[in-house]
């Protein structure tokens, strides 16, 4: 309270540096930044502990702009509160290689926190945080230690609040009861098209309401700082559910155009630039001023949280004499590692082990390692029968007034909302304590796609435990078969697909999932049975491919992946005993991992000289990058069990043999160059 | 009102009838039937018109059974009322071939009006399909000729009620005051991981009430047959509201299991068929049973229908007296043709003409044939000056009582709801008298890839008009620019990924987009601007692949796509001027449709004995089918001017020129096989 001049000189700062960024940009939203301003300089200064000059201490606020096109905003405060931001980087905002892109990107800027943008992107990962943080204050807090008590602080705008994305995310966070989760909602009855009444006219206020959040007005959001306040600080005293404060703002406040599209999502004119200036009290002739005032204010606050910092981190020491072995696992899991010696927990099978799903396997998996690995927290998008996600002894993650759980618990029950269980994993992920897997059918991984990209693009350890991967699961389809997820997912880029065609397989995917700190991974898993393979070893298996069964002076090698491995050994003896053929079969569970290997080893594996064709229940595209011949289905599957299925699209010893027949005749007299020599290497 | 025993023997026999289905497959939701019969019993018999030996009747009510698992609750009532879906088709329930799969797909299944399963889908078609109506409706309808008065039935679980699919489409529908849409939510409160407790805590009636939606309660679902029968009526007589109605019901009422999760997704044991038999008053040792009178009782109502139907054809033939021409035009639209002659209107160009952004492209096609293919209802996810998805004259599809436009409009403000969008989308096209198109950019059609993949799997001619479909939209960035979406498509089957090099090949893919009437299509148009090429022509264009620049004796192909061919014409040049090396140059806009034509042609087109390699600025996954070498982009891209973005990646003359050297060089001394060569044909 007691809001000076100086509080509006600070806003009035903001709002000008977004105006000349995307000025001087030609390029970038004004709009949102001048309408935010001045809730953000609120909810920055008063509320949000922060220590700029160590961006990952744990226990800050972390904040999120889920309306991230806005990122001027929090660009300019960033540089405000002296992270390193420079002046230099405000100028070079939307420029190539700058640290200032066109949406807020955490592996490019410190002090961001998740990568935002997409729409609705930012509030799922605001929920994923606030359950992370109320996750591990469950399980570090002690009495006489509060150690983890942040707070997850968000904006999102008109464009989220329509995004399903952010639907599925309120409701979870609603069921949560999170109530260390505050969003502003910015209604500025503005988006792309113009006045939001030509698309969204539902009562926002009420929905939330009927998610089971907290809910408040502030009217006068462009100068009511004090309504501002209040609204927060109660906020802040709710514990049992997640606030969103609607908060009544003029897009582009100041300028000519404010309040209308124009100011959306392009910069200002020249003179309108000039008579904002004006009208804020600014020289009208300079760009990107800030006050030494303002500079003065922000650092203050960020001497503040330094001082807030220092003192945790006493606390921390002393907890560590108090709690030892507790802090040394919080101090391990900031560093991305392991515990040691985790990975010999990881189940191993040897040929004539009993035949079984890959869901199953990777249930044993998670079965073996979840004491070993505490960082791991799952759950399922409402499949935890058919993903099997959950361990046996599993308790969930539940607010404790529902008497089914407690935030303590590992298991997260996503409800039937794929896209928020994806989004929440990025943000369960970027709070720093913990690897977030999910589970849903691998078809319906698609419907996250938006967050999937985001995991891949902020390099967030995240494990998609995708079953019922192929026309293999059978009655329920083609409307659930997947046949273009593979590919789709195997071109996003730092995305580790896997497919593993036995135990080992299985191990050695959740090896590499767990120790490959930036990138996700999906594990596309069988809902039908798998023999364990000969020569599937872990150390094999995290080559992302090897040769399953090696034949000298073979006719053909077989490449494929998962539930078709076996039935590729199967086709060697066949091609033996009816067309004297002999065959090599090649595993490749993971084309990424397999890729980073040496040329030399993946020469081996795929060598030149012998024609090699692809078996995999799905699209062939991107197959012809590791065979010369590819067999798969480029139409949708059947309905139908399983057997009759693969039957159906000659997914046999017999169909393979009978393309395996064909390549070779096909390759007569050619000494085909292997796949994997290629004129020039990609751009990385 | 008024009913009778017979009214429950027939409910009986539907529950009946998916007990005895889902224990002869052993497989599929018995669950949801069993719970759902006494409200599909009262939705069908007293409120439906619709004639089962005409399933494509136009004026029918359509039904959508959004939590489509529970099938044979359809399957049922279609045998029972005389669709062609015989007992033998029931008893083939889940069978490879039957048409009865374990999901409702309309491809396969007279009376199946949208494909479901993947939740929420069918929520956001039914919304389609009443948006579809009520436009229909304003167009042809006249005084004293209420043509088009159908309702949108459709039944939504839990499952639906948490997708943000169904949440956009809820929210739209409000919106748009669909009053025509009645939509029964099945509120048994148990999804696959048990008891709705665990994830699905909100008020959902309170939600639908948020969106604008007319909400009621029957308390007593199993039972009260009046109850709902009022419920219904209220909702029919409520025009200017989508209705919802909560429906608190039993899940698998009757079983031993009833109220569980353990009758959702699995058959009934053998001993719970017998006693639920008994319960019912059925022999326990009888299966697929239907008595007479319930047969009798269907019929008559199928009779009834098929009256209705008759008489409404009359006064179709009567409007046709009166209002010859949109009588002409309504027929034409059901056989799925275009006006003759509207081809004429496409925009075509020559060498020369002004360079252009291809969303401008886009938009020139659509304000150039607006008007001659009636047909055509679009709208954008709150892009629309960035998608240029609207013609000039557009009026906005919107509920009269807003002001901002009617029923009759053509363009629709779908909000930022890409998800939700593409459902409505398939429902649209479903209906039966509208091409609908909608716009976002490219990287958020991956929002909507549950629906998309619908749009493929359906048969929807349904047009996404992807703007910005690269790095070239510049400055937004990494989040905004696509990389995997390209391949994510092209592996789908059933799909028209179109990446348009100029105008003539704008028009093409239009034509092809426009008279294909069961593929969708994906047009990926540029932000930044291109020039008109030489070769290109509407007749090139729709072959999906030509010769953009011959040269005898070439020492290399480049296979390009959109933006990039413009450039690799460039880079011809600089290949001869600086390497002394002669290239040709093949465009390739469209990967299925060039697959369909004539090998000879293709070999034309990509000759044996010529080195390719391919130029296309997103991942080069698939594009080895087409090259022999890739020059792309298997990263993410940066933020900046698009010029120097595609500068950093090298996308420039030289840039591809280097990358020829090296393919050229690799080949020295081999005549490769043309990649249309293979050695065996693939499963269609």
């Amino acid at each position: 309270m007691g809001y000076t001049k100086d509080d509006q000189l600070a806003i009035d700062t903001i709002r000008l540096l977004a105006v000349d960024a995307t000025f001087t940009a030609n390029s970038g939203h004004p709009g949102a930044p001048m309408g935010l301003a001045p809730a953000a300089h609120v909810m920055f200064n008063k509320f949000m502990s922060f220590n700029p000059s160590n961006p990952k201490w744990l226990n800050r606020d972390r904040f999120v702009l889920s309306n991230g096109h806005g990122c001027m905003l929090q660009y300019a405060l960033l540089h405000l509160f002296g992270y390193k931001v420079s002046m230099d980087d405000i100028k070079a905002f939307r420029q190539v290689d700058s640290i200032t892109p066109g949406h807020p990107e955490v592996m490019d800027t410190p002090g961001i926190e998740v990568t935002t943008g997409p729409l609705g992107q930012g509030f799922a990962n605001a929920v994923g945080l606030a359950v992370a943080q109320a996750h591990t204050a469950a399980e570090f807090n002690k009495p006489g230690f509060d150690l983890i008590t942040n707070h997850t602080f968000a904006f999102f705008g008109d464009g989220c609040a329509m995004e399903g994305i952010a639907s599925e995310a309120a409701s979870a966070a609603g069921h949560l009861q999170l109530g260390n989760l505050i969003m502003i909602y910015d209604d500025n009855h503005i988006s792309i098209d113009g006045d939001t009444k030509c698309a969204f006219t539902e009562d926002v206020v009420k929905r939330f309401e009927a998610y089971g959040w907290h809910t408040q007005w502030v009217k006068e959001g462009d100068t009511d700082l004090e309504g501002i306040e209040k609204a927060i600080q109660i906020a802040k005293d709710v514990k049992d559910k997640p606030s969103m404060i609607k908060l009544t703002t003029t897009i582009g406040f100041g300028s000519l155009l404010q309040g209308t599209g124009g100011v959306h999502g392009n910069a200002l004119k020249e003179d309108d630039c000039k008579q904002v200036k004006k009208k804020f009290g600014f020289n009208p002739d300079e760009s990107f001023v800030v006050p030494q005032k303002v500079y003065e204010m922000y650092h203050k606050h960020a001497a503040e949280g330094a001082a807030k910092e220092a003192e945790w981190n006493k606390l921390l020491e002393k907890y560590g004499n108090e709690h030892k072995e507790l802090a040394a696992d919080l101090k391990r899991r900031l560093t991305g590692k392991l515990p040691e010696g985790w990975e010999k927990k990881l189940p191993t099978y040897k040929p004539g082990d009993k035949e079984q799903a890959s869901r199953k396997l990777s249930e044993a998996t998670l079965e073996a390692i979840h004491e070993v690995v505490p960082d791991l927290i799952g759950g399922s998008a409402d499949l935890t029968g058919s993903n099997n996600t959950r361990w046996k002894n599993a308790i969930d993650f539940q607010p404790p007034s529902l008497g089914i759980g407690e935030y303590g618990g590992r298991y997260i029950r996503y409800g039937v909302r794929e896209h928020a269980m994806a989004g929440m994993m990025n943000g369960i992920s970027a709070y720093g304590t913990l690897i977030p897997f999910g589970g849903t059918f691998l078809n319906f991984v698609s419907y996250a796609a938006g967050s999937v990209r985001l995991s891949s693009l902020s390099h967030q350890r995240v494990i998609y435990v995708a079953t019922h991967d192929s026309i293999g699961l059978g009655e329920d389809g083609p409307t659930h078969q997947p046949i273009e997820t593979l590919a789709h997912f195997r071109a996003l880029p730092n995305m580790m697909v896997w497919r593993p065609a036995d135990g080992n397989e299985c191990s050695a995917a959740y090896y590499m999932a767990l120790t490959s700190t930036t990138t996700p991974s999906i594990l596309a898993l069988t809902r039908q049975n798998l023999p364990q393979l000969e020569n599937s070893t872990l150390e094999n298996g995290i080559k992302g491919g090897y040769v399953a069964l090696e034949n000298e002076k073979a006719d053909i090698t077989l490449v494929s992946t998962g539930s078709e491995v076996c039935i590729c050994i199967e086709a060697v003896k066949y091609l033996k005993d009816k067309h004297n053929l002999t065959a090599r079969v090649v595993s490749l569970p993971c084309f990424e991992v397999f890729d980073a290997q040496s040329k030399d080893y993946r020469l081996k594996v795929l060598p030149d000289g012998i024609p090699s064709m692809s078996v995999e229940v799905m699209s062939t595209l991107g197959w012809e990058r590791y065979s010369h011949e590819q067999f798969g289905l480029n139409r949708f599957g059947a309905s139908g069990a399983y057997k009759d299925v693969y039957k159906k699209f000659e997914f046999t010893p017999e169909g393979i043999s009978k393309r395996a027949v064909a390549t070779v005749d096909f390759y007569k007299g050619v000494k085909p160059r292997s796949p994997i020599n290629r004129a020039f290497q990609q751009l990385i």
